[in-house]
């Protein structure tokens, strides 16, 4: 399952900075030359020195083979960097993104963008995912639900099909999380990165995290999934994953998948939004931040079925703007991922596939979410430590449900610094 | 709020039975007829003893004016009884259907009925609503779902509208909570009963149990809420029932509600029901029911998005049978009277809604349903007790979730029938 170190590495000496660094000790030339060279590294890293602004980046593959089996073609996806890659390239941490995520997991695009990347709270300098010290990557997935976004390289659904020239639609075959972190794994091979300090993630990201650890366990030293678990659970396949499916197909304007160019299903995907941001949320949240109180005061409810809650008329909001920006082929690819995913897929259980796991592991949970209950952390670190691996499990106090692995993830950030400066 | 003690009495003397019984102990003829009456009355006693075999009544009204004022025309709603009214009419109990149910509550319409009622496990001789001991009536409600099934009398959407001969569709006006309720108390007044020893129910007939109290607190002895609450969560007002709306109103066949002789929205009602299954059950019922089997172990769902997971197959099932038996537009107004739902209303809250109640209120709860969950049984027992009522809160141990108010009530049919009895 674990491809050869070889594989893939296209010429890249993955210690050439190590043997640099030993022949700068070793040399006659050490005195005119050392200091020359440390000169320019301190001008390189204060020129690369992480400043909150940060830029897309490309990566592209002429063919890239699915665990299927199946080949893509002109594979693209972005990613973000933060930090400064250490002349030995240990230093590298892996960030994930989650369902409806992109990899802009920090800083901004320009000093006017509204709001930083969406884990900015946790990395930056001298924060948990500290900028000083690690080279942070985030990468895009495949078949990312932000298609349409310029910042946002992705190949879904989406995407034109090299062969035909037009969008794939549903003819775009099926990927898994597995896939991800097998394109990621390419990505780093193309920047020379030999091996991870750590691979971290939420939710579908923490999916990832933990199928690094299985996939390529000599890789990754630590990884640090949040609000996530070791497969899909049976419910969750349903509500809300099946259940957001069902609602885009039923959408006359989805069309079987082939709506590119046409009017796109935007109820069917604001359905299938609303009913996700109520899984991602609490019910706490929901009484918290508005009650039964009526959208407008003038408009009873009791009067009319255009009189809204307030609830029915904020999640509608959030469902519709989040709708507009999302290609709805590739929120039905990645909901399927999700119900797919399984790091047993493969091996005879999911328990021996965490067998495999040799990073040490740090699961971090909250109360209240829906879609990755604590017990479902509890389960993987049992089974990692009953394999003699070391693992823990942290919780986010929270009542907010799963979406505190972003909103307040903050609140665990002493312990992230920890668990990576210091186990 | 609460009519008269006159209104729709309708000549029936409420305590008709109790003067002959005085009678009898006055009047010279009592050596002679006292034993033919106790005969009598034993023979009927006996003809009329519940022998698990029911048949659906039906109670008319002419006319019947809403909450909101509006008027509906020539209302019929069916109802059921178990056991025998007392002479003196004193041992009535009402039962209130949930969601998706019907007055149907126990017994069999006939000895070939595959499945008797869905709380059969609690009424009937010796059971907690002790038919030897209690006559016990259970109701439809308006916009009943179940309109198509023959033995379902209800008035909603899919009936005729008397004023243009065809079915209301979405002009049938908005109902609530307290409209069921008031209809119900007009059907026991055409019964002669004066007053009730309890009303129970679960889910949203524990809503119309609450809402009596509160509509009608010198009428009732006791209720018993289950698995309910006072009002209905934000939370709820979205997952499960806005969506479920939603999805119905996305079905092209829906036609804004004007399907009647046409093709139904099969489809959109299918996905409501998936939506509504899954949130009445807990994730720990998926876990143990399905876990992550396929539906065919020859066709591997990372395959094919045509392989379904065992869990998708089944809940498909599920919804599917239901859907057919299913009026659309019904599932629609009900999913709308649990929206509105709030005994405070009209009051200034719902603690002011609840000061109200005299009765002796059983809330029952389970711990992992999503739909109400304990901590808002919780709430009410707390508020009638501070209003210096009484009040107690059961739980069904379960981890079935919210359904567990029907599968698991006989857990707690020993504490309903001291409640009952002996309170």
């Amino acid at each position: 399952m674990e491809p050869s170190k070889e594989e893939g590495w296209e010429g890249v000496s993955s210690d050439g900075g190590w043997r640099m660094a030993n022949a700068m000790k070793e040399g006659k030339m050490k005195r005119i030359i050392a200091p020359l060279v440390a000169i320019l590294i301190l001008l390189a890293s204060h020129a690369l020195a992480y400043d909150g602004i940060v830029k897309k980046q490309v990566f592209e593959l002429p063919e890239f083979t699915l665990v299927s089996g199946k080949v893509l073609k002109q594979v693209r996806i972005g990613y973000e960097t933060y930090g400064t890659l250490s002349p030995t390239r240990d230093n590298v941490i892996l960030i994930c993104h989650f369902f409806s995520g992109t990899s802009h997991a920090a800083g901004k695009y320009s000093p006017e963008d509204k709001a930083p990347g969406y884990w900015d709270a946790i990395i930056g300098p001298g924060k948990p995912f500290d900028t000083d010290r690690y080279f942070i990557i985030s990468s895009d997935t495949l078949t990312n639900l932000n298609a349409k976004d310029p910042n946002v390289i992705t190949t879904g659904p989406a995407s034109i099909n090299p062969d035909t020239g037009r969008p794939y639609g549903m003819t775009f075959p099926q990927v898994t999380i597995r896939d991800f972190v097998r394109l990621q794994k390419k990505l780093l091979e193309s920047l020379g990165i030999p091996h991870l300090k750590a691979v971290a993630g939420l939710s579908m990201g923490g999916n990832q995290a933990l199928e690094w650890a299985v996939t390529y366990p000599d890789f990754v030293d630590k990884v640090i999934p949040v609000v996530t678990a070791s497969r899909t659970h049976p419910w969750v396949v349903i509500t809300p994953l099946k259940v957001g499916i069902d609602a885009i197909m039923l959408d006359p304007e989805w069309n079987k998948g082939d709506y590119y160019g046409k009017e796109e299903p935007l109820d069917g995907l604001a359905l299938a939004f609303k009913e996700i941001t109520a899984t991602a949320r609490s019910q706490a949240w929901a009484d918290k931040s508005f009650g039964r109180r009526w959208a407008d005061p003038a408009r009873d409810p009791y009067e009319s079925f255009e009189h809204k809650f307030l609830v029915e008329q904020e999640i509608d909001k959030i469902a519709y703007t989040r709708a507009k920006v999302t290609d709805a082929n590739s929120y039905i690819y990645m909901a399927r991922v999700l119900i797919l995913h399984d790091v047993g897929y493969g091996y005879s259980s999911f328990e021996e596939a965490l067998k495999r796991v040799k990073a040490k592991v740090l699961m971090i949970s909250t109360p209240l979410d829906l879609f990755y209950p604590p017990w479902q952390s509890d389960e993987v670190v049992e089974v990692i430590r009953q394999n003699r691996g070391e693992a823990w499990h942290l919780q986010i106090e929270s009542d907010e449900g799963h979406v505190a692995g972003t909103t307040e993830i903050q609140k665990v950030g002493e312990e992230i610094k920890r668990f990576l400066n210091e186990r």
